[in-house]
């Protein structure tokens, strides 16, 4: 193992020196001069750029540093605290892209893809850290649905929860997204705490280099958190088994190669694959040359040929439009290519399409193309036949078909500037023909008309993980085709690999085993972390239901505690109050809520559910509030909400509620004084029948001496 | 295809005549009388009970008939129709089931046995029922989570929804459960749709094939939904490919061999596996031989030994208690046996323990157990060297070991009524030892300890399934260690097989596809049936916020319209109100929420997030209830509860709120004359900001002349 190797470095010429390094074992390293490797050229000038190899490699001591200083580091955070990292560490990258830029060109990057790569992977940082603190807990375990009470007497309930795999992850990545294919899959697992070994593709890991030596230089992450395998992964999967999760990105064969080794197939080893697809983009019948559809489904046709050079996975393949509009579409698509597209290198100026990643992905892109015209294919946009010089450059080429349901249409795809155009019949036919990719990431449906989006989406959704609808109303808001969102599920079934990446914190659970626990209250609270109905409870309040009053034997109410001192558990029990007519009567006046029930004895019992006049169930939310709030001094700065208020019984005349309010979930914020408390809310009747319950929101100070208020 | 034959008949001596039959394609099927098979006998009496085989059938078509007549009849209901079909076929099977019991009997079952394995797949079906009409929408489309707006200008939204996957499932069960592993698979996957083949273990397929004869003969479900193959699979998994799901119980060999075969591995069949693993029990330190925890611990060890003798996926295999109890562990276990388990004929008066399923059973377990023996263990409660006779009897085994972590100990399993007995020093150890398990289904941790629990729970949940919980507050109440809940997931990492089942509606989105829609509120709308902010509204009440009132050009409340007439987007908007400091100190007093934001201005202005005094939440949202109520006639019948009500501004003195009202979701319900409706509640203040949002829960009737109240 080499300490501080240096980099890969580029003299004046553009020529690198040495090999790409790895981060492995908290350590820069590189193989040795005389091992065997690739070398890899810049996508537009054929020069040098890098040489990759790991031979070397000891992969078993990789990942044993995972296992252990990894996870050792990861478990001692929360998942509030990795989440800000990751928030330092967009933030870092941010300042730092314009040098990530300027390294992802060689690779055939434009601008626009350079945004969609590093600008895009910067973004699933920002959102998986804002996502992290706002919709999971500030602890290592998240609790999955409600709780479900398995005994009459609710003594003993079952209940979900995740914890973090007990191992790693490996991610192994395609090409054509250095940056951002290395940080979609790193966001999720790093806040679930599982440690990260990111395996890039050769062609373009110097990219991914670049922006894993920028990670380590801001010293934001633990040790162990990440470690990067610069070319062949080599026995890695050896060293693996049920505990760990591979991630693959890439074409379906390796795929298929990766989940036929023996730790996958027979070992458990965790994985998912997303792979690209034959994704279609449907034009609605009533989407005709007139309509503002019509134009942004072309747009939309063109933007992801041009798009990364049409190397996405998620590029459009198919283009399925109404059999009579297939002449308009394929001219309206031929002149905005010739229009809007301009080939060439990213550096200069003007250029909107950059160069194939490779030469040898401009072969098989070659070479798909002649298989898609042999398996009946026109090329009615372009042509296949350029003469290719320096570069991986390829003009834009559309297909069009005679037979919609031609075997090679549906099966070849060409990764690269390329699609096809076919028409259909009805929206049943169009349905089938998106279904003949046999599975998909996305796809585009371009209507404006309810019934047909509603046919069309429903017949092709089983098969596909996303679908982007295109009208009138947001096609200047979307996010377009091509880009899977950080908050929205990319993968898809089939083809597509069958796995499921991103989709908020959906990703984060990919990282964690979802078990279910079944105990007492007591057990279920002490392992979660969350007060469950029927645990302890530290009553103050009324002596009648078993609360120490206020002042005795230094009994507080809980509004009064801080998150220094407040418990699970800390509750405070009312005494009854009654509900009278008058009250009823002014309170329907007062707030003008004179629905029948309250108001009109007469049919308030026709009401099938009623006795008579009830109380507005409003008023006794409001009593509730009223009965347990404490006068004074308090920790709680404001109430921001409610969740899960259910009515199960009703309050007649002269019936009495009492509350019972039990602090249920305590999360100081990280990065504030303050933090939130949901409290258990539950309505009782003068017969101990449960009339609400609910979870009241509230923010209190994190110190006892924020207490605000008078004495 | 030989229509009508006649099942299995049972003569006097309990001889069988004919092969078990198929049903499939709407028929009963039976092969050639010279077909070859396999014979099954009683595993008491060794009398011959059945013969079995597929010979001949045409598999191809089975699935043909799935995919097409299947899918058609299941797609023309929705979710809560097919919940309703559940409903009554549990109660169907419920009265029919002691024909069932005797026919289960010749499978070594004892009354107990049946009630586990009869009795628990019928209460599988009821509990689906139940859950899919109360958590599931009336419709075929599952939305989940929140929509993410992806548009500054809200034009733009992302969604997840469920769909059923769009093909069909294929059910490959194991021997011991051969009813409720039929059912326990098909309620999901009927609710969420998909058509279903069953392939029960010959050994006791006659009992599943009794099952679907009744099934059968209730008349309920529609053609197509449930085909059951008695004997092989054959070439079943040929005709499959990325659309359907493959649910696998039994051995660990057999799954990896099916999750071998190419259209699984490299066609996206979908493929869940649920294999048996060497589950643990957990003592913990504090439960000493004189506590509540130590006997409750002894009771479950051998209640697991008993039941099925031991033939269950989540019997418990390892015992794993603090090294100075090993003794008393052992002690107390082998009384318990001695004293309350009594092996013989399930028919014979005071059996406790049947025999296993067949002489071949009990010829794996007594190797697994000689296999256990050379590996390390020591008998220290019965004995192997039994001579075996009629019947496929055996004595419980417990093994107890010098050496806690020998290798066969954590990866021999005997599958039959036989456990082994380890030592611990430290929790830590504890969690490594039942992690050698490497994946199991379900850990029971013993303890009264919250911190042991805490420590032991979520040290060992990575590895498991489900833990269950015992201590004294549970002891009484708990289902048990072995039986899985259809409330909660049953499955496990690793050598359990990686799958998961059960659940509640978890189980039914693994039979959907969950796919991302992104695109306009409208046709969001379109697409989910249920209503998004920014969608199109009818909008009834105030001109000045785009109102028709009341009566003008046929308005009408949409609190008077009935489910039949309500639409979504039906909308009413009210006028301002505003918020005098009177109104806010008389809520005060007369609620007597008295907190210092409503009644203390000096404190209030102390207070980071107001401005100064402000109202109530609580006033406000009974002011919008106040603003948007129908006075009078209406088709609502009440506010059963409130979801998700967040405040996102203060209201101060003088400030104004005014409401919006919106049908969001509605749904009829399927035996009742009434449905909920869920209204979309947003409060905005006089500058159009929002304030508040939430969604109101209401019933309201079918019909117009369900309509209350007076005129």
């Amino acid at each position: 193992m080499t300490a501080e190797q240096t980099p890969v470095q580029t003299d004046a010429e553009g020529q690198s020196i040495g090999f790409v390094p790895s981060y492995v074992l908290g350590e820069w390293w590189t193989p040795a001069a005389d091992a065997k490797g690739t070398d890899v050229l810049d996508a537009s000038t054929d020069e040098l750029v890098a040489r990759v190899s790991s031979e070397g490699l000891d992969t078993a001591a990789v990942v044993n540093y995972a296992r252990t200083v990894g996870r050792d580091n990861l478990g001692a955070l929360t998942i509030h605290q990795r989440a800000l990292h990751l928030k330092e560490l967009a933030k870092y990258l941010t300042e730092r892209k314009a040098e990530l830029y300027a390294v992802s060109n060689k690779t055939g990057a434009t601008k626009v893809d350079n945004f969609i790569d590093i600008d895009g992977g910067i973004g699933v940082l920002f959102t998986f850290a804002s996502k992290g603190r706002r919709e999971l807990p500030n602890s290592n375990v998240i609790i999955d649905g409600q709780p479900e009470v398995l005994s009459k007497d609710g003594s003993f309930v079952g209940e979900h929860i995740y914890t973090r795999i007990p191992g790693i992850t490996v991610e192994i990545n395609a090409f054509n997204f250095p940056v951002w294919g290395m940080l979609e899959k790193f966001a999720p697992a790093y806040i679930a705490g599982v440690p990260t070994i990111v395996k890039p593709a050769t062609p373009t890991g110097y990219v991914t280099e670049a922006a894993v030596r920028m990670i380590v230089e801001s010293g934001i992450l633990p040790d162990g958190a990440l470690q990067l395998i610069s070319g062949s992964a080599r026995d890695l999967l050896d060293y693996l088994d049920y505990r760990d999760l591979v991630a693959f990105t890439g074409s379906k064969s390796t795929a298929d190669r990766l989940k036929a080794h023996e730790n996958v197939a027979k070992n458990g080893v965790r994985f998912t694959a997303e792979a690209d697809s034959l994704n279609a983009a449907i034009l609605g019948p009533d989407a005709t040359a007139d309509t503002p559809e019509f134009s942004a489904f072309v747009r939309t046709v063109v933007q992801e040929i041009q798009a990364k050079a049409g190397q996405k996975c998620t590029a459009i393949r198919r283009v399925i439009v109404p059999a009579p509009l297939v002449d308009d579409v394929v001219k309206a698509v031929g002149e905005r290519i010739a229009e809007k597209v301009k080939v060439g290198d990213p550096r200069t100026e003007g250029t909107t399409m950059g160069a194939l990643a490779s030469i040898d992905q401009l072969h098989d892109v070659r070479a798909a193309v002649d298989a898609l015209v042999a398996g009946g294919g026109e090329i009615a946009v372009g042509s296949n036949d350029a003469t290719d010089g320096e570069g991986a450059f390829m003009e834009p080429v559309v297909l069009r078909w005679d037979d919609n349901r031609a075997e090679a249409l549906h099966s070849t795809e060409a990764f690269g500037p390329v699609t096809s155009v076919l028409g259909y019949d009805s929206l049943g036919e169009a349905v089938e023909l998106a279904a003949l990719g046999a599975g998909s990431l996305v796809a585009t449906v371009c209507t404006n008309d309810h019934e047909v989006a509603n046919e069309l989406v429903l017949g092709i959704s089983g098969h596909h993980g996303r679908v982007h609808m295109l009208n009138r109303e947001d096609e200047r808001t979307t996010t377009g085709h091509g880009s899977p969102m950080p908050h929205l599920v990319h993968g898809g079934p089939g083809r597509a690999g069958g796995g499921e990446e991103l989709g908020g914190i959906r990703a984060v659970k990919h990282y964690m085993q979802r078990t279910a626990i079944q105990g007492s209250p007591n057990l279920l609270t002490a392992v979660t972390g969350v007060w469950h109905l029927g645990a302890d409870q530290d009553r103050v309040g009324s002596e009648k239901y078993g609360g120490t009053p206020e002042g005795v034997n230094g009994a507080v109410h809980p509004f009064r505690k801080s998150l220094e001192t407040l418990k699970l558990g800390d509750a405070f029990v009312s005494d009854l109050r009654k509900a009278t007519l008058q009250e009823i009567t002014d309170f329907a006046n007062t707030t003008g809520d004179i629905f029948y029930a309250h108001t009109d004895p007469e049919a308030a019992e026709a009401n099938p559910f009623f006795p008579g006049i009830v109380a507005h169930g409003y008023l006794l939310v409001s009593w509730a509030a009223g009965l347990f709030v404490a006068p004074g001094r308090s920790a709680v700065y404001l109430n921001y909400g409610m969740d899960s208020l259910r009515f199960v019984r009703p309050i007649g005349v002269d019936d009495s509620i009492r509350v019972e309010l039990t602090a249920k979930k305590i999360t100081p914020r990280e990065s504030e004084d303050y933090g939130e408390v949901v409290w258990d809310a539950l309505l009782l009747n003068q017969d101990d029948e449960v009339i609400a319950n609910y979870d009241v929101l509230t923010l209190a100070g994190k110190r006892e001496e924020q207490a605000l208020g008078g004495e």
